[in-house]
């Protein structure tokens, strides 16, 4: 098999067959093909695509091109939940100790934030103690245990993705749908889980900006793991505005903690039960997605899930006395509200560039090397569809520094008052094939 | 300028300016820019084509990326001659002394044959003494003494065509006309003319299998030739039967020398007089094709044109008496004919397998490193168009061995004999602007 000849095949427009893909995902991990090659490969994939078929079988030569994790050992069925990233998205936090307090074993493996989308170790870590970074073993034993536990990315898993991803960074070859849902799978199929709930954003602040990409991407991912036998679901959902009300590290948590109990913004409590039903059915805890759901709010309301959360923060050595007292939580010096310049509607909250001034303020990394500062970011008070008088609070910034006006200034030009009032929407679609 | 950025602005379907192409070549030339973002580049060029202006500034970009030949300080206008390579394809030997024979200077750098297509210099190699490795500054003084000089490429010519093409090679995007056009003309550029004369071929022993193909191949260099400022002009000319009777170099010096004294190969001498017709024109040694034709034959019939040819040969070392005694050129121990299996027409020859036949029986390379035998090769004795009994020879096979039996199935298996005459055609466009 020549690699040269497989570029062509694709070029052309042909499928690759499983033994192409599987020559070209071995013998690019092991350094034999060159990066050169691959990269036309891809330029002519972002071109021509991939069937269904290409797509699942990219993901698994990727998949299994490193190690991969073993949640044999942990009894049940084991469901993971992925979002393709966005603003404020407290989700994971919430979901964890919640479809835990169900019986459902939670293991869950998350990452760190860069640029202007938050990451959930970040968050985890901003209590008081949290260790995220877990031995293999002693991750299986806490879930065997206590039912739920976090653990930051580590091992060899899908080099070959990280191979692929740094080249396509560099060669324009990011924006293809069936390399963006094979690399997703296969880090979420490497990672064990025996069925997969997908959470595709969409909007200014998401990978996806328009509906139909991000519907695309979401058959595509669900296609894929289903044909690699891991029952997957997904949904498509807001990213225009930011979710909830907090970003930025304890500030979510905080967040997070408030919907435990029961009282979190609404979008949040909604985005997490319906994500959360389709878990349940996944985990087949529930016939139904509205069955589903009232489990769920069942333990909101009688305190399992919060409890849920407290026990999974003391397995993990943290300060679970924070979920009482989140004033426990790090918060900053400097609490500037931001007035609203004129009454009316909001009627747009630009999620990225609201997420780029956190991440300014410290809550994020523009680079891998940034230190995060788990105090500050933004609570917005008003949210698209919100009617503001003017001198009312749009948001308060909770910074470690006074000097904030150019980011004062994003904000203002990201924000929008209209004269009319708008209706957000949250969830665009539930696909469960 | 981020490379990055320059190919997604292709990848969309952008013209990119000059600068950014300069910014490119110059780059990639001296290895700022990796061969894994040029391959992404060059597939989306694949798809995205090329405006005439990038096209132009590519070749531009290119031509000037190493040396360049100066040919200023010989007088007159020197034109050079391209063929996009072919079989048995013997007119830069008759053309360089043809020319030159009217007082136009001809200073005439060329190749070496790989795969099925011959190359000039190992034509002239197969003359006893012909030297084709020349000085830079010996190679101009014959031009100026002795109106002709034929040289092999040397020195530092065109390295960013050279790094592309290795590439391209490797990565599927050999064929792109664009790419292919830029390539061609930036060699042609550098090694110094006033004037190019292009003949584009066409079926299949050419590059080009299809007209549709052909023609934007033509149109595209005529453009770029005449956008830097180098009057242009092209044909379009067949490939799909060898050209001449001759594949092989010593065969082919001796059909030179036949067209040259007026009495060579019908197509052969055709060819020579359209291309060499369009070289007289911009040579300004005449104001039309017709006139310049006039010319052309007049110095064949005159004798000065062979003349010409035997000045060449002695001013390069070679012994020139094998033009009126072309026994003295090598000649192959088995001469075996191949006759015909019925009788019929003889309606197809495909050139580029009688290539391969005749590279196999030692005429020309399969790698680079493979030395030829310049006695053997393949005489036509048929051509398409042409009646043939059975038992008639259609060809006969100059080879240094007689175990040629596979050699035989192949020139069998690329020889059809139909019931019915069919008329072959030559030149199928003249494109003078």
């Amino acid at each position: 098999m020549r690699f040269v000849d497989i570029i062509e095949k694709k070029r052309d427009g042909n499928a690759l067959t499983t033994e192409e893909i599987q020559f070209f995902i071995t013998n690019y991990t092991n350094g034999t093909i060159p990066d050169y090659q691959v990269s036309a490969l891809l330029m002519a994939i972002y071109y021509q695509g991939m069937t269904s078929k290409e797509c699942a079988d990219l993901t698994s030569a990727m998949m299994y091109s490193g190690d991969t994790v073993d949640l044999s050992s942990i009894n049940g069925i084991k469901v993971d939940k992925h979002s393709t990233g966005g603003v404020g998205d407290t989700t994971t936090l919430v979901l964890a100790p919640l479809v835990a307090a169900l019986d459902i074993p939670v293991a869950k493996m998350s990452g760190r934030g860069l640029g202007h989308t938050g990451g959930t170790n970040d968050k985890f870590e901003s209590i008081p103690g949290f260790k995220i970074e877990l031995g293999k073993q002693d991750f299986i034993n806490q879930v065997n245990e206590k039912g739920v536990a976090v653990i930051g990315q580590s091992g060899n898993l899908t080099p070959a993705d990280k191979k692929l991803y740094s080249l396509r960074d560099v060669t324009a070859t990011v924006n293809s749908i069936p390399l963006i849902a094979s690399s997703i799978m296969s880090k979420k199929l490497a990672a064990g889980a025996d069925a997969i709930v997908l959470d595709v954003k969409t909007g200014d602040g998401a990978l996806m900006k328009n509906m139909a990409d991000s519907e695309k991407l979401a058959h595509e991912m669900v296609n894929i793991g289903n044909q690699i036998g891991r029952r997957t679901m997904a949904i498509i959902s807001d990213m225009s505005q930011p979710l909830g009300f907090a970003i930025g590290n304890a500030l979510e948590v905080k967040e997070a903690i408030d919907t435990l109990k029961g009282h979190g913004p609404a979008d949040l409590t909604e985005l997490v039960l319906t994500l959360g039903s389709q878990m349940v059915v996944l985990a087949n805890k529930a016939k139904t997605l509205d069955e589903a759901r009232e489990k769920l709010q069942e333990v909101i309301k009688n305190g399992k899930a919060v409890e849920k959360f407290k026990t999974l923060i003391e397995a993990q050595g943290g300060d679970s006395s924070v979920v009482d007292n989140p004033e426990k939580l790090a918060s900053a010096p400097y609490q500037i509200a931001l007035p609203a310049l004129k009454s009316g509607y909001v009627s747009r909250i630009i999620a990225d560039q609201i997420g780029i001034a956190a991440m300014q303020l410290g809550a994020g990394r523009a680079t891998k090397e940034d230190v995060i500062d788990p105090s500050v970011g933004i609570m917005l008070h008003k949210k698209v569809g919100d009617k503001v008088a003017e001198g009312e609070a749009l948001l308060t910034i909770h910074a470690n520094t006074d000097k904030i006006d150019a980011i004062k200034q994003k904000l203002y030009d990201n924000i929008t008052i209209s004269d009319n009032a708008i209706e957000p929407q949250l969830i665009y679609k539930v696909i469960t094939e």
